[in-house]
């Protein structure tokens, strides 16, 4: 028998972090100053569920707002009884009649529904004293798909087809739990931020493979396409022909530069593009897609599962980066992963969370969905600020261990 | 010469407006409360500009927020400077850094951009003591598109292409002027809102015929196909053969469900079946389209130009009912209301103002654009509230003369 713990009352904090020399620059944020909305749920226990969501600048207070309405909903719950059938709780949440308009399902209103259901699941984790990952993977098929909202995927991904999906992976899960022990692999996304010098990006790419990683990702996105191949050589030449490369646009070029750009990019056998274009502009992903033969990685600031829906359909993302700190939190996640699965579509989460989060999600997709054990992006300029850093060594991350979703952070109040 | 007329300050001001006897009540909002957020801008003249953003309940309050941010944008300002190349300043508005990552352009922050954009223009067209409708189609076609901002636009329609489209309309529209003497024709809102019993439907489109309207729409978007097509039945029944009526679903059909329901309404002969699933669902609304012969009217939730281009691109949208207080002001709705007449797709706009504003726009669509006169929604619920509420008399809107765009509010202060 369970201790009942029952959620007292809900929290928000804004905490902004400011970052050194240029790290985290790309081609909309010269200097960017990156923000966690938090929700932290108190409980008649000596349990703390706290959820994040990831903004940039000074816009995260108005989401932390957002949070103090939102938060009622799970106010005065017990964690087990919410967590036994939170796809209701949730589509109550996400259409709450006050905050729709403002949405519906986007915009400050989804990243402060991400921030108080990522505190669900991580006091849920806390509560049953586990690490996010290994009570995904413990749960019944039954018990994973009563957490999800299946609204609006009623004609694609209907609940009962998606517990047979779930349940025909379970065949294999054992020789994919040995993923625990050999570590993710990560990939460094911090080798050439966008205000980079050359020689400053030289230094990192060496750094990175010392450290044994074997992917790297360079930000583009200039409205200068030679500025931008120059730089992509240059990774190119001191990575090596072997190394896995990756290029984020962070959505600056219309569609014409983008099929120039592409184009060209295109010699340097990327491992993806990511980000070419507007975020919400389906069509023209197609188009690019059709044009360059170059596999895209899409989903960063996709804000639902309805858009996800509509990218996954089109055919033109390669790579699915959805975020569980951007999306309606790991219940979302968990679903626009599990239709990512049906089209065989692999997830590479973008890490707003700076992989804290995400690399439970990931072990969680790979052992119980089955999707492949491709990369997580490795972001560490905030590590310092996390009780339990995510910790990477020789490339690859190594398999959390600390109760709940590693989201704590050492203060509650941080501002700049 | 004209006078210099300097923004010196920016407020919000968060108004609600309590609705009586289920009037407003839909598919999703069952007690509604109507709310502006509104921003003013104070100069260094007797005039203030005033512009509007729709929403409903109590995350009005998070718009507001939003709008103190961002006017600081046009604080300092002169009108006529801001908006000869009004363009350029909209698209650093929409691409804040501080904002972005809350959308981009969609959600909260969207809808405060409305918000200021449209008092930019109210106090534009204030200081030229015309209507908003009369400066708009005064404006050169250069001056027209130097306030757009074309970005994500360059594929589909870039500012040449638009500048041609807007000089070839110039032919016809001495003849389109005479609108302004015959009036807009309305159609009426408000004769089966969700709630509303089978007497008082009977006595509203009753009274909306002898008002003189031949177009009116009902509510519908329950889980229960029966009850709406008996509702839907009953005002076919009362309202002829030959009267126009639309039905409103309120995005709360999933697909399965939409391609039931539609079916059977088509039967019922309807101008248009509004909003039948999830607002950010392009595919669902192809295939809809593709599986029941019936028009949709779509765009009322949609956020930007961008999923408007998609929508437009889709072929599956027949009426754009785009919305200036939903999308980036009387700028984009501009912007979006050009790519659809290139597409002759005609734009009835929903309104979120209750027509305050969209009789200017309409206006000004059909004269300057040679988009066809079709109708306009009436929603008389806050009439009282507005210093000169619009006037429908045989059920068309007559031309509003009054300088600015007719969004003043009686009050700065209102709430329940």
């Amino acid at each position: 028998m369970k201790t009942s713990i029952v959620i007292k009352k809900g929290l928000s904090s804004d905490m902004r972090f400011d970052l050194k020399d240029g790290a985290g620059s790309d081609a909309v944020h010269t200097s960017p100053v990156y923000a966690y909305a938090v929700c932290r749920l108190v409980t008649d226990s000596n349990l703390e569920g706290v959820g994040l969501a990831f903004t940039l600048g000074s816009g995260n207070k108005i989401v932390c707002q957002a949070i103090e309405y939102l938060v009622r909903h799970v106010e005065g719950k017990e964690i087990y009884e919410l967590m036994s059938d939170f796809g209701t709780i949730y589509k109550k949440m996400a259409d709450d009649p006050n905050f729709r308009w403002l949405g519906p399902h986007k915009g400050v209103v989804q990243l402060a529904l991400a921030a108080v259901v990522n505190a669900c699941y991580d006091l849920w984790a806390k509560a049953e004293g586990v690490p996010l990952w290994k009570l995904l993977t413990s749960l019944t098929p039954e018990q994973l798909v009563n957490t999800l909202d299946f609204s609006y995927y009623e004609d694609i991904l209907p609940k009962y087809e998606a517990l047979d999906l779930i349940k025909k992976q379970q065949a294999g899960i054992s020789s994919r739990e040995s993923i625990i022990e050999t570590g993710y692999p990560g990939y460094d996304t911090s080798i050439g931020w966008f205000n980079y010098s050359d020689e400053k990006i030289i230094t990192n790419v060496k750094m990175a493979m010392d450290r044994g990683f074997t992917a790297m990702k360079l930000k583009v996105g200039s409205k200068n396409a030679a500025h931008d191949i120059r730089r992509a050589e240059l990774v190119r030449r001191i990575a090596g022909d072997q190394a896995t490369i990756m290029f984020d646009a962070n959505q600056q070029w219309n569609l014409p530069q983008a099929i120039d750009i592409c184009t060209k990019l295109k010699d340097l056998n990327p491992y993806w593009i990511e980000e070419p274009t507007h975020p919400d502009d389906v069509y023209a992903h197609i188009a690019l897609a059709k044009a360059v033969d170059v596999p895209l990685a899409l989903g960063e600031h996709v804000p639902n599962k309805v858009i996800f829906k509509n990218f996954i359909q089109s055919g033109c993302m390669t790579f699915n980066q959805v975020d569980a700190v951007r999306v309606g939190g790991v219940s979302e996640f968990i679903l626009i992963s599990l239709l990512s699965r049906k089209f065989n579509i692999p997830v590479v989460p973008h890490v707003g969370d700076m992989g804290q989060i995400h690399q439970h999600l990931v072990l969680f997709n790979h052992i119980t969905l089955g999707h492949p054990a491709l990369l997580l992006e490795y972001i560490p300029h905030l590590r310092e600020h996390f009780k339990s850093p995510a910790i990477v060594k020789d490339g690859k991350y190594l398999t959390p261990m600390e109760p709940g979703m590693s989201a704590d952070l050492l203060k509650h109040e941080y501002s700049l």
